[in-house]
């Protein structure tokens, strides 16, 4: 009977202040930005099976809450290829935040910075390699980078990257074509010519978004990580794996990082979420290389779900590309504010007062 | 709370050239086609549990794309009965294509052929097994057949196809009697005496529906088999297997193909998915037949799960009806053109250049 | 997309000849019966989760269609404790039809006998054993005995049953005590003193309804079957039997019969579905009795679900009530038109020309 | 076609005589509160998914009624650390019931007196220590105490509750800190200074309810319960345990009673049901102690099932709180009258007459 008169829901947040959880920047966001490009943010591939499944597959995982153990202090930071960074919670690389604000990467990675969290900065970037490292010079940050036709192009955003001090290159593995994704195809999405802040017309990309990400011709495969890995002595991060055998391979070929993700459920469809392969990787990867995991993480008990089975770090892009859109920089530092402040709450209730401690035994089985 | 406040859908497909999805077509067919019609190629048998099942099993599997693979070149061909086709996706045989266009199987069939794709011709088509075979002299073409109680008819039908160059003969095994369909039965569906391509009145068939398709009298066995063979020299496909005793006993029989199919929900209700018997009846046909299969198929992630399974190719019929009835001859040929640009990408995520590739390591357990 | 412009609902049965399965009666016994009378048959005890689960557990279940079988004959008839019925489905014992209808249950025998299937007359009924025997004479019909304190008067009743025809005796065994069923409580239901056939004012019955189903001081045991099978010759059925332990204890008391129910989800919530119980009550009873089931059955293919398991029989009393209420003995007949076709058709399907050939090998494990 | 034209739901309970079901006060309760001191008790941690799924839970589990027991006499008893109740069902401890009716906890405690229930007193209660004891003099009831920095307000705290007549002590071991609630925060609840019964502003209280509840710079751990328990001579119960491995030491440490508990979903989230990890504290627990349970239980099945998972009684707050809001005392009795009857029946059903016989056999594997 309960259900037949139920109250009004709870007022949805009007402004930066009432927002109290990272969800709640999604419906402000869609209310400034031109649907293309919300869209373009919120969509993921085909059905989007692998997106909804991204964030259902939590679901499948129960924490246990260890109790009486001295929580009296919480400490949320931890290391990333040997740099510390104040919480196990980076943003992960997405294409053009110009999108959802003007400052683009500007404001993005100043506000990572102050956080002291990872910034992971997309080829497909907004603004320049330099122009992020200018404006937030000491935050700890990653270049993403995608391979295309013009090899020598690559070689020169990893040596500007190297240049600028971003300190580790993350190489995107699972996007050899783009996904097929429905929403960009309704909305006839192209964000024009002039958006891309690393890719200035050049011989080989017209400023069309199709062909910039069609990396069908360039055939890269394992064979051509050593001449990526020749290219700077950043350590090189695999973004993509979804597979003991790549994972496997991954360290084999020299990875110092391997990050389970699906590409926010925007590549193959019908995929499984990292968090059910996590463990998978985890056991091939066998201690030789970091792990890292995307793909869904919204709350506190997510990231430690995310920990618990065994990645180093949590990322995520949407939440903070909403929050740019909410409201620039200080969006995201308040997103930030909720992600440190839901963490140490989680860690105090399940009784890990560090990092380290959360563990397998953490789960349920 | 990002729940409260969600977005308008996005608008959908209002012509053909919106269309990027397969099931795109349905509500612009509904809009086009007499609703006895629609309702007729949309539903299935009893409470439709077999047919919601069809589309839902895929949620049970998921695809596990390997990286750094040389996807520079995809083929998406493969050979059936060693006739190269185009794509692993074909036309499974549907009566009265008549009732979404006038063209009928002539439209349809033509489309087809144009892409490369196997079509098969349903003996309760509109168009007759000569005009569809001069209408697309050179596709790749199967005739279904339905035995009778006049079982000199059906030899007739078998002759008639063999002699207009169709390459193999479907027998349909899972419609003793037609399935208990409760929408057929609201709209009193009859297409009327004269909408049959390929069966003017005659002894044994007044024209009506129910009549038609009522093989009960037939008592067709495995015993018949041997004599339908003998009609033509054309190889045997049986259709409508869905256990692992049924596959042997195909194969016992002469079998070139065992079709995996519950006749997409319009039979027997409350049967498995084919998605989940397919393991069952690769394992029993043991390489001694090609396997196929239909149901739930929409977009390029389902194609390879059927493929993963053990199919050699997978069918649908109802997205093509759909196309047909939005657009004639130009309908299904977007949808192939989005069924083969859906293929080769969802293919080359998962790091499968050819159609071999595809297989049960692609699959997580 | 294409769930966004759904279809218009198809078109609800208005009368009699538009009804084309079970469930169809339904909402036309609800515009024509009394809220608290349609509350009554409707509703379940509790949070009707057991109500509910009883349809939902057909989901667990699939049969395996056999094909190339000979069903040129189907026959849908069985024996029940040695008596031939045509239908391997029967009308379960319920309270009072006359709450659907003014003729009750001579309406409901006399269409239950012109189909050849047996109906269980209630305790609680609208008619008295007499005139019901007398509505339908040749109809193979059952007794179903509710104990009450005054146990004299028990005795009285299978006296006039054995007398009047029955052939068994349905001992129900599980309402020591009424369930606690909300609807009943919030539609305040009281039949009235008048309503019962059976029944007239005496020692220890005021006509109170709550007071007519508290069984509480009876203490009905194992130890009192003795005595009820000493008050005629008819075979002993325990109804509402889930458990192996129960049925082997019915066996050994020298049940005829063990019924597997739960009631229809009107006593003990949160108990199993009869079909998640049906194959360890069989397993128990091990040829020592016949085993029925009830709960949830409205199509063909559940039907045989049921027989599948190891049930002998299927009995259903809902969907035979809105028949009831929505027109009369012709209402009842149709429904049983309903039953006989679908059942035709689903055993033609699955293979099975006859009731013994549905076993466990019919399902998917 | 049965749901195209669902009947109305039956009419809501307008009136505490309307009420049949507990959870049926939750709307009249919404009514009458204010909203955010409603969402306060409504609500849990994060994204609620713990307190959603501790009623889903019970999905999970059935009970095998037994049939033909002597059920004539059915008794609810049972003892909780050596204390007679009526009931194996008690009222949980839950902050300030003053936000709910003006007589707060003197009103539920009297009412639980008058059905022989057991009452825990929360340390956040409205009432004083005092007060509720002299409101309730022969109930049974134990005192709930949160620690504080300040330890020896503690102490006062249970010489207060021992000298006052309770009979065990219950350390809530689950809030460390509290859980990170999204509807407070949006509702930005605050009871104000004057709200608490126990705690009057005292050096390191403000006032403030984060402040109060903020529990961080305690560090409580399993070695200051040796302190705790030398305050008075009452039985220690740590309640909030969720795992095997606090259990034992909870034995260890000489807890009389290790409670089961996940705080209804306001602590951590994405942690099991209590329901589910039952089995295993109970096994761990071996009989060194009572095992309780809440969360979620509001029927009479819903009881069993805790009981026959191996808890010696199961508490809830929530139901109580609503009848509270509804109609003061008069709304909790009407609330224990209905856990009775349903009780009552329940057990009847399910074969058991006795509180002891309720163990694992009465659940399905």
């Amino acid at each position: 009977m309960a259900d037949e008169n139920p109250p009004a829901p709870l007022p949805p947040p009007a402004a930066l202040d009432d927002v109290v959880a990272l969800r709640d920047f999604e419906p402000l966001a869609r209310a400034k930005m031109r649907r293309p490009a919300f869209e373009y943010y919120a969509g993921g591939a085909w059905d989007e099976v692998t997106l909804a499944g991204n964030e259902a597959a939590f679901e499948r995982y129960r924490l246990r809450p260890r109790v009486l153990v001295d929580v009296s202090t919480v400490d949320t930071s931890t290391t990333l290829l040997g740099r510390r960074v104040a919480l196990p919670v980076g943003i992960a690389p997405a294409a053009l935040h110009g999108l959802a604000h003007p400052l683009g990467e500007l404001a993005t990675a100043r506000a990572a910075a102050a956080a002291g969290a990872l910034f992971c900065l997309s080829t497909v970037s907004s603004r320049s390699i330099e122009a992020v490292a200018e404006a937030a010079p000491d935050g700890p940050r990653w270049f993403q980078l995608y391979v295309r036709r013009d090899r020598s192009f690559g070689r020169e955003l990893v040596e500007r990257a190297a240049a600028a001090g971003y300190e580790a290159l993350v190489v995107t593995v699972d996007l050899p074509v783009l996904g097929y994704r429905d929403r960009d195809r309704r909305m006839r999405f192209d964000p024009g010519p002039d958006a891309y802040g690393n890719l200035p017309a050049r011989e080989g990309f017209a400023g069309n978004f199709d062909d910039l990400l069609d990396m069908r011709s360039v055939g890269l495969t394992w064979d051509h990580l050593a001449e990526i890995r020749s290219w700077s002595s950043l350590p090189l991060v695999l973004k993509g794996v979804m597979t003991a055998e790549d994972a496997s391979l991954a360290v084999e070929h020299g990875a110092a990082g391997v990050w389970v993700s699906n590409h926010g459920g925007r590549q193959l469809d019908r995929v499984p979420a990292p968090l059910d392969v996590l463990a998978e990787v985890v056991a091939a990867v066998g201690g030789g290389a970091e792990v890292y995991v995307d793909g869904g993480f919204r709350r506190g008990p997510d990231v430690l779900i995310g920990l618990a089975l065994g990645a180093r770090a949590v990322f995520t892009a949407r939440p903070f590309l909403y929050a740019l859109a909410t409201a620039g920089e200080a969006g995201v530092a308040h997103a930030f504010g909720i992600v440190r402040e839901e963490l140490e709450r989680a860690m105090a209730l399940l009784g890990t007062p560090t990092v380290a401690e959360v563990n397998r035994s953490c789960l349920a089985s």
